[in-house]
């Protein structure tokens, strides 16, 4: 008669063993939420990690706002896109438990920086992995803009190209190289970091001969960096920091590839504007802040330019059909891409994975944004 | 009484004068018909021209044949563009006064060379002059086509945006720079010519590695080519020539940019797209025959291959709403715009207009095809 209780008591003590044991893992796990599925090249990454209990936002779709409030509490560690605002509200929901913010993006607008240096929570995000995506998207928006691809793939696309009466200089814009009408090719760069760098080499074998650039005036440093490109690109005939006017008068295509904020806030406006060439083009990879939406359409349609290039529009994703840039035939506005490539994407996702799994394990993230308190 | 009559013998003398120096002048005059209005900076090089009686056709569209044909009897030189068939009908039409045919393009499938040659005719074209400008176009259609630009403009035209349901892939596509995912990047080019090679001089800091290429099996000097570029280009891991096999299976960006014609018609088939690589992009900014409009069509709406960008269609301009490639999503449409830009028609109008001043001078032409009888 032992046998059968012997095996409930077996059965009870293993039980209570592996609740314990449950409790020890329970305990000493780190919770982690992610509010985007980062698919399966990045996924497994947390996953595989028996220390972490993983809570994914289960849709594919933007994360809930309070979903994400009502499950981050105890979290050590939360993986965010561009979407979700971290705030005290944020903060305090997740509690003293959290270590590190990581987010799938190079920008961090929607994070409150003072708030989370308050907390000591470190931030991560993801930049240098999209720079050639964002260079590439650069080259291919200043093409565009001057060569009317929106113009151009629109007749093929209305089926107008059958009917359409074609001219010698039907379509004809400025041409981004050089050539014996224009031996000389000037580019602008508002901001002169690693995507302008990254764009400029993709343009000296377009002939460009010139090189602008605006950087803060409170960083030293940019006459070495102009006598570096010098020295690294020695077709170029000049490289020089000048004022936000010389490069509006001088450039043949300017780039705006600065980081948003107040500081930038429309620093490409009306008065910007007017002094372009009128064969010049405006392309924008960086935020829609920086440029002044109503000022571009004037300008394109006063022509005070030739054509302008967008990935961001200020106050996007509300850039509707009545948008003033939408309507313009000179304007190719692209919804944000630049960073869509597959090989951008999955290095963003894999470094945002990275900077949470170091934050929660106390170790060195690989791409940290220093926080001053 | 002598004044009254000596006014009418003087007056009457000069009238003669001047007929004969007009009938002189006539008789030595070249006409000269040229078949659209080249514009304000190229029209005068043949209008101040005293020796040059120059007939231009009145209207801003394709010149009529009719009006064409009775307007050459007795032309020394015609100037025309890619719409005006040259054949035995226009050269009889012409008439044996005929010196040279200048064309304002590179191609002259329009020109039937033979009849040329029989005749004595010279032939005037405009290569290289658009070289910059087709290979600026090359390069932002193997862009537009891994970055989806079709789709991703389409979202903004349509007033999608606002409503669109971001993913962390979304819009993704192969980037055409290299990156740590795909360090390697092989371009192919069908056709090894200026602008292929102008071409593979932008790609170079986006990191391409490889370049192969096809020619002309009847050509020499392919491996000096190849010798050539691999020494222009230190950084490129291997420049070769290689069968359409090979390149089909190794590009990741395929560049269509050979001549025309009987040789290289449907070039690209079914047998080619079905052996290219799935992230693979086909780019044609040569002649709408070397592709198979159908056999793509299949191949990208199957995915045998990422993405096409194509300025050249078979049978352009008659492409219209319900052609396969205008509603396939991957496949990017232009309406023949390579040469499109104002420096590019300029230098092509310009060169048409030196060809024939030349060519009716009895001048070696500064562009001339060799015809062989």
């Amino acid at each position: 008669m032992s046998e059968p209780n012997a095996v409930p008591a077996a059965s009870l003590a293993q039980s209570r063993l592996t609740s314990l044991v449950s409790h020890f893992r329970t305990t000493h796990k780190h919770k982690i939420v992610v509010t985007r599925n980062l698919g399966p090249d990045v996924m497994p990454l947390l996953l595989n990690r028996p220390e972490f209990e993983v809570i994914t936002w289960p849709e594919d779709s933007v994360c809930d706002r309070d979903w994400f409030l009502k499950t981050i509490p105890g979290a050590s560690g939360i993986l965010v896109m561009l979407s979700e605002k971290i705030n005290p509200e944020t903060l305090d929901a997740a509690g003293p438990s959290l270590k590190v913010v990581s987010t799938m993006s190079v920008g961090y607008d929607h994070c409150e920086l003072d708030a989370l240096a308050q907390r000591g929570v470190k931030l991560g995000h993801t930049p240098d992995v999209l720079t050639d995506a964002v260079a590439d998207l650069s080259v291919m928006l200043a093409l565009m803009a001057g060569r009317n691809s929106k113009e151009t793939t629109g007749i093929v696309q209305n089926g107008q190209w059958p009917n359409f009466n074609w001219a010698p200089f039907s379509f004809c814009g400025p041409q981004l190289s050089s050539s014996s009408f224009n031996p000389t090719r000037t580019a602008g760069f508002i901001g002169f970091g690693r995507i302008s760098q990254a764009t400029l080499a993709r343009l000296i074998p377009f002939g460009f001969t010139h090189c602008l650039f605006t950087g803060n005036p409170n960083s030293s440093g940019t006459s070495t960096i102009a006598a570096e490109i010098q020295a690294k690109y020695p077709s170029l005939k000049g490289v020089r920091r000048v004022s936000l006017d010389e490069l509006a008068k001088e450039s043949d295509v300017v780039f705006v590839l600065a980081p948003g904020g107040k500081e930038t806030y429309h620093i490409v406006n009306e008065g910007f504007l007017r002094q372009m060439k009128k064969t010049a083009v405006l392309v924008n990879t960086s935020r829609g802040t920086l440029v002044d939406s109503d000022a571009l359409a004037k300008a394109l349609r006063e022509g005070w330019l030739w054509g302008a290039g967008i990935d961001v529009v200020e106050g996007e994703p509300n850039v509707g059909l009545d948008h003033p840039l939408v309507k313009e035939p000179r304007c190719v506005v692209l919804p944000h891409i630049g960073s869509a490539t597959n090989e951008s994407r999955l290095g963003m996702a894999t470094l945002a994975a990275q900077n949470l799994i170091a934050g929660v394990l106390g170790e060195p993230l690989p791409a940290e944004l220093q926080l001053t308190k």
